[in-house]
């Protein structure tokens, strides 16, 4: 049985991107993934928030890996829509991805991202939705 | 008369993310807004496409600068939805994006992202359509 | 206080549209609204399902109610996306909206649309997730 | 060579829905579909504008058009954005749907939807985005 953390955490860290940024895989199993991006300077906007292509990347990539939790490796985002409802603030943002739906070739997927407040409680930050498709499929 | 150009290069080397991953702004009118991103190793996937997140990114804030330009200064985007068509390649990405409609407190916008290959033609990578609201509107 | 679930069907009532297709509203409160509509052979497409358009419909229609609940009185969706993830089919569709999160004059519903088979199982149909702006907001 | 346009409207005849409303099929080419629909009261809201259900209608079908042309017969809508711009109001809506990209078993689309005045001028009501995806595929 192959640990799905493991593998997830590998493909993150073959993502340059995701490296510049400093990604963690919190969770990752049948159910969803979590990913965790610690706060920094270099991650946010002119008013001092999280930027909103940090947000998006981060559910972006959640949704992907739900996608692939239910349809096998070699999977990409085909399409997302995110809503932007609170500013990204605090010490981390944390995104948890789940799968609604998979079929054959295709996965709808629901992301919720947070910002994780110096206490430890979450705050929503940004909720998307998204079509994950099998490469090839 | 401002020089919208010069501001918006203002905001955008006010915004660290931005900093962070390369952005230079080519063209801002009330017709729309234009961002340039070199790809360079750090912005890739495992699979040595732009990552999604990088091309999510480009297109919000191009998203965010259209609306800017028909709302005035002090908008965010509320939302955005992009279907990634083509892997992000080459040497550069750029988004256009342009308003469709505006009200007084939202704005439609719709943005392409393409990819710059050597020979500097371009190919779609993505798009994406949003909606930008004036803060506090 | 008033009867949220009274004015609510009183606007249904005054939607012609609503009343070509026979929507029902089985409730509604601050928590979100909730939307039923019969499926007869003048709702569905050429394969015999629930013409996308029917389910849209009643997403759409379901999303401004918890927008309204939230935000009050004078509302519009402004924008939404929707994922179909089965055929709409049985003897009903229905839609349960709830409100994200409501800022003044914006606010981020969610909305799952299932299938009511004979038996009275739901089965998850579409899943859609917008904004709702308040008129002149 | 098959006339396109006279399958596209023979799907639509056996749309009960399409029925129900009116749609008429104005063309159909490889290069994309045209809905329109006159409005009657049957098809308004309370304040006397095209429906949102029925706009998103009119966008869902002629999306999933495009797409069809691009992809081959056996296709259908796997989910889609619209933002409303604009009521809808005059004599009849069109919609106009184009193919922004094809693969083998995905296309986006993009589909304008516009009021058709009293005059024959047309005023945007409300912009599209979806993904097509082949049956089965």
């Amino acid at each position: 049985m192959p640990d799905m953390l493991a593998i997830g955490r590998e493909i993150l860290a073959a993502q340059g991107f995701s490296r510049l940024l400093g990604t963690e895989m919190t969770a990752y199993s049948p159910e969803g993934a979590e990913l965790r991006l610690p706060l920094r300077p270099e991650l946010l906007q002119q008013n001092g928030f999280a930027h909103g292509g940090v947000v998006s990347y981060l559910a972006d990539n959640a949704l992907t890996y739900a996608g692939g939790a239910a349809l096998g490796i070699g999977v990409l985002t085909a399409e997302y829509k995110i809503n932007y409802v609170r500013p990204g603030v605090g010490s981390a943002l944390v995104a948890r991805a789940e799968v609604l739906y998979a079929g054959k070739s295709l996965a709808t997927c629901r992301c919720d991202v947070f910002s994780v407040l110096a206490d430890g409680t979450e705050k929503l930050c940004a909720t998307a939705q998204g079509t994950i498709a099998k490469v090839g499929g």
